[in-house]
C-alpha cells in the first residue's frame, strides 16, 4: 500500500517539508518527480535566460538516489531544490561564468555547495549572470539577458540574474548568488526575493571565481527569512582551504534568528541623500514602506549616510577594479576578445592602477568606514532602498555602464564597509503601469547577519506580500529557531 | 619647615612615585630638579646621539609648573620624564623625522602625548630615529647613529633608536616609539628594555608622522612591564581623528593586568627555522633563556613558523614599501638629495608596484594569516628571539641594506598580521668577549596586550635582571592593577 504522492503547495521549506513527509516511504520519488517537473517548467520559461545548465534526468539522479533510505525529518534540505550561480562549482558540471572560453568542469563541488547537497538538497542547474559576476543587470551574458520575472521586457538585475529568476518563478526553493557590489540584493528586489548577502568569510568562498576576491561573498536568495535561515546553518562554516573564511561569533549563530520583537530603531537616508533617478513609482513605493513600517511601531531617524555613498564610488573608481583585472587575467590579457564587450572595457580599467593608487584609496576607504562607524552605532541597523529604480533591458542595452552604475547606489559600499545586508520585498512599485516589484535592504555590521534576518522577519510580517512570483501566500513564522537548530545539527554531527 | 628633596633610586614609576610623595609640596621643585640633572646628564652622554631636541630649561617649565598644587597621588605620572620620538608630535618644538628639509613644528602634540601630559608626565626632548622610521639599526640618521648603551660601538638598534637609549642610560622613566617593522622591539632587545608593540589601534596614531600608514604604531619603551602597562592604561584610547583606531575589548583593559599565574604553554620555533646569523653568542642566550624558563614550569612546544617568516618577507619585497613612499612624497619627488640615501635607495622602490601587485600581495598575506592563526590558536602565546644578532656600527654602515633585513627576521611580520607583541630582556650574551644584552619576544592576537604584559611580568620575575643599563635592580611587582586603575580613572574621569 503505497502513499499516493502530493506536490508541495510551493516550495518553501514548509511546504516542501509537508510533502516529503507526507509522501513517506516515496520522498525520494516525490524528490524525483519534482526535479522532472522543474525541468518542464524550464522549458516553457526558456525565454527568461534562466539556465546556464539546466541538470538532466541523469544528472540528478546521484542527488536524488542519496535520499533513498534517508529520514526527511533528520535531513534538513531533503529534496529541495537549488540553482547555482555559474560562477560556483558543482561537480562534473562545467562552470562557465559566463564566458564560454574560461569554462572549466570541475572534480569538486563548492565547499557550500557540498554542505547543502550533504543535508539533502538537490541542485537543479547553474544560473546565468553577467559575465564574470560583474554587473548589476543580467544582461551582460552570451546566454542572452536575465528576464524579468514580473515583466520580461525589464532586468532581472544582476549579476546572479538566473539565480534569481529561478526562485521568483518557482524552479528552485533557494538558490546560491554571489555579491560583490549588490549582486544578491538588487535581483531580490527586483524579482520580490529575499536576498541575505553575508557577512565576509560566514560562507566559504572555496570553489567560487573571484570577481573581487578582498570583498565577494556567496548569497542566498529565498522566498522568505526563515528560509534563508535555515539554508544559512547549512551553508555557513569556517573553512581553513579558503583565506577570507572567518569563524562565525556566538551571537550570530542560527539559534539567534526569530521575529524581532519590541522597540527598533532603523536609520533612513535624508531625503537629500536619496536617489531614485528620475522614477516616481520607485519614490513613491520607499514612502509608502516607510511609512507602514513606522505605523508598525518601528521608529526610523534620519542618519548621514554620506560616508556610504562616497564609499560606494569607490567599488567602481577605484583600484578594486583590479581585483576583477586579476580574477580574468587568463582570458583579458589572451584572448580579450573571447569576453563581452562591456565586461572587457570596465575590467581592463583594472590593469593601470598603481599600489599608491590602491594604497591611497584604502586609506580613504578606512577614513569613511569610520565615520560609517558612528552612525551604524547610532541605531539598530540601516534601512536603504536596494535599487533606486528598475531599468528595461532596451533601456541597459543602449546606456550599458551609467545605469549599472546607478544600481550601484544603495549597494556597493557593503562589502567595502564589511557589513551584512539583507534585501527584503516591501511592495511593488508603479512602473509605466505595470507592478514593479520593491524592496528594503536592512545594513548592519558583519555578522549581524541573524540580527538583519530576525528584522527582515518582521518586515515580512507587516506587509505579508505573496512569495515570489506569486508562488505563494505570506506565511507566517511557524518553526521555532530550536528546530531549526536540532535538524542542523544533525547534519553537522552526522 | 621644608621636606629635603631627595632624587629619586631610580626612574621605575614606583621610585619615582615614592619621591615625589617623600616631596610633599616640594614635588614640583623635585620635578625641575629632576629634568635639570636629565639635561646635565644628556650633555655626558652626547656621543650616544640620542636627542635631536631636548627641551631647554624654559620649554619644559610650563610642564612642570602644571605640576603645581596637583596631588601626586592623583595624578598616575606626576612629574614622570619621558622621551618622544622625533616622528611624534610635542607641540611648539619641531617634528623632523631626521631629515632637516622635512621638519615642521606643530602646534598640538600628538594625542598619546596629550594624554601622558595631562596625566602628570614631562616631556624631556624628541629622540633621534632611522630617517621617516625606516630601518631597524639606528644609524640612518642626519643627528649620528644611535650607539648602543652598553657598548657604544655597537648599534642602539633602530628604528627608535634614542627613546630606547634614553631610558637605557636613565634619562627618561619611559618613551615613545614607533613600530611597523620592529621598531620598537629590536632596540628594546639591544638596551635592556621592555619594549610593548602594542595592537594596531590601540594607541591613536594622531600626530605621528605615518610609515606604513595601515600598519605603523605607536610603541612603549620602559623598565620593567609594570610600568609599561601603566603607561599604556594612559596612552591608549580610542580616537576619532585616526581612521586606524579601534576600541580596547575589555579583556584588554589595565585591570587584567597582572602576575601570570599556573599553567602556560608558549609556541617556539622548530632549530630550523631559528636564525642567529653566525652570532654564538645570541644562539647560546636564547637556549639558556628556553632552558631557564621551562625550568620555572612553562611549557615550551615547537610550533612551526614557516608563515610568520615568509609574512615577514614582504613587508620590504612586497607591496608595502608602496606607503612609505606615499608618507615620504613631498621629499622624494621633490628633494631626493635631502633624504638619507639609504632611506632614499629603500623607498623609492615603493614607487613602481602596480595596484596587481598590491592587491596579489595582500592575498598571499591572507592565506599566510590563515595558516598562522592555527599557529596562534595552539598555545596562550609565541615566544621568539627578538633579534637574530647584534651588530656593530661599521658593520651596519658597510653593508646597511642587508644586515637591517637580518635584523627584522623575527618582528617584520607582527604588524602584517595584526598581532600584538612584547620584548623583554631575558639576559645577556657573549659579544667578542662583551655582554650584550638578549632578549626574547612574546607575540599574541591583537588586543592580548595585557596577557603578553601579565606573562612578560612573569619572565621578568624569573629572570630578575637589572633593569636598563644597570640602573636598578629587578623589582617585583608590588601595585595591585586596582591601584593602578584607581590613579588612572582619576585621569580619565577628571
Amino acid at each position: 500500500m503505497s502513499t499516493p504522492l502530493t506536490h508541495p503547495t510551493s516550495f518553501t521549506l514548509r511546504d516542501l517539508r509537508q510533502a516529503y513527509s507526507a509522501a513517506g516511504e516515496q520522498a525520494p520519488a516525490l524528490a524525483g518527480r519534482i526535479m522532472a517537473d522543474i525541468r518542464q517548467r524550464s522549458e516553457a520559461l526558456r525565454d527568461h535566460n534562466i539556465w546556464i545548465h539546466l541538470l538532466s534526468e541523469r544528472e540528478v539522479a546521484p542527488y536524488i538516489d542519496a535520499l533513498v533510505g534517508r529520514d526527511p525529518a533528520t535531513l534538513p534540505l531533503y529534496g529541495v531544490p537549488f540553482a547555482i550561480k555559474d560562477n560556483i562549482d558543482l561537480a562534473g558540471i562545467p562552470t562557465t561564468a559566463a564566458c564560454p572560453a574560461y569554462a572549466y568542469t570541475p572534480e569538486n563541488s563548492a565547499t557550500v555547495v557540498k554542505q547543502l547537497i550533504a543535508a539533502g538538497a538537490v541542485p537543479v542547474g547553474k544560473t546565468n549572470l553577467d559575465q564574470f559576476a560583474t554587473g548589476l543587470v543580467g544582461t551582460r551574458s552570451p546566454w542572452g539577458p536575465g528576464k524579468n520575472s514580473f515583466h520580461p521586457e525589464m532586468v532581472s538585475g544582476g549579476s546572479s540574474a538566473g539565480s534569481s529568476l529561478a526562485v521568483a518563478l518557482g524552479l528552485a526553493s533557494f538558490s546560491l548568488g554571489t555579491d560583490t557590489a549588490g549582486s544578491g540584493r538588487v535581483p531580490a528586489c527586483f524579482n520580490n526575493l529575499v536576498g541575505l548577502k553575508p557577512s565576509i568569510g560566514l560562507l566559504s568562498s572555496t570553489g567560487m571565481l573571484p570577481a573581487c576576491r578582498s570583498l565577494d561573498c556567496i548569497s542566498i536568495f529565498a522566498l522568505n527569512c526563515d528560509d534563508a535561515n535555515e539554508v544559512l546553518a547549512v551553508a555557513e562554516g569556517q573553512d581553513d582551504s579558503d583565506a577570507y573564511s572567518r569563524a562565525n561569533p556566538f551571537s550570530n549563530r542560527a539559534r539567534h534568528y526569530g521575529q524581532q520583537q519590541g522597540g527598533l530603531t532603523l536609520g533612513v537616508m535624508p531625503p537629500e541623500q536619496l536617489e531614485f533617478f528620475g522614477h516616481g513609482g520607485y519614490a513613491d513605493a520607499y514612502k509608502a514602506s516607510l511609512e507602514r513600517i513606522a505605523e508598525a511601531g518601528i521608529t526610523l531617524v534620519e542618519v548621514d549616510m554620506s560616508a556610504f555613498v562616497e564609499a560606494a564610488r569607490l567599488l567602481y573608481e577605484g583600484p578594486w577594479v583590479t581585483e576583477r583585472y586579476i580574477a580574468t587575467r587568463s582570458i583579458i590579457e589572451q584572448r580579450p576578445e573571447q569576453m563581452h564587450e562591456v565586461t572587457r572595457a570596465i575590467i581592463s580599467g583594472g590593469a593601470t592602477p598603481s599600489a599608491i593608487d590602491a594604497f591611497t584609496a584604502q586609506y580613504r576607504l578606512k577614513a569613511l568606514r569610520q565615520m560609517a562607524q558612528k552612525v551604524l552605532d547610532s541605531v539598530d541597523a540601516l534601512l536603504t532602498p536596494t535599487a533606486g529604480r528598475p531599468y528595461s533591458i532596451a533601456e541597459l542595452e543602449a546606456d550599458p555602464i551609467t545605469l549599472n552604475s546607478n544600481l550601484g547606489y544603495y549597494t556597493n559600499y557593503m562589502n567595502l564597509f564589511d557589513l551584512a545586508g539583507l534585501a527584503v520585498p516591501t511592495g511593488f512599485a508603479d512602473h509605466n503601469g505595470m507592478a514593479m516589484p520593491f524592496g528594503l535592504t536592512l545594513v548592519g555590521e558583519a555578522f549581524s547577519d541573524r540580527w538583519l534576518l530576525s528584522i527582515g522577519n518582521r518586515l515580512q510580517q507587516i506587509f505579508q506580500l505573496p512569495l515570489g512570483k506569486h508562488l505563494a501566500d505570506y506565511q507566517p513564522l511557524v518553526e521555532s529557531p530550536a528546530a531549526v537548530l536540532q535538524r542542523v545539527s544533525v547534519v553537522v554531527c552526522g
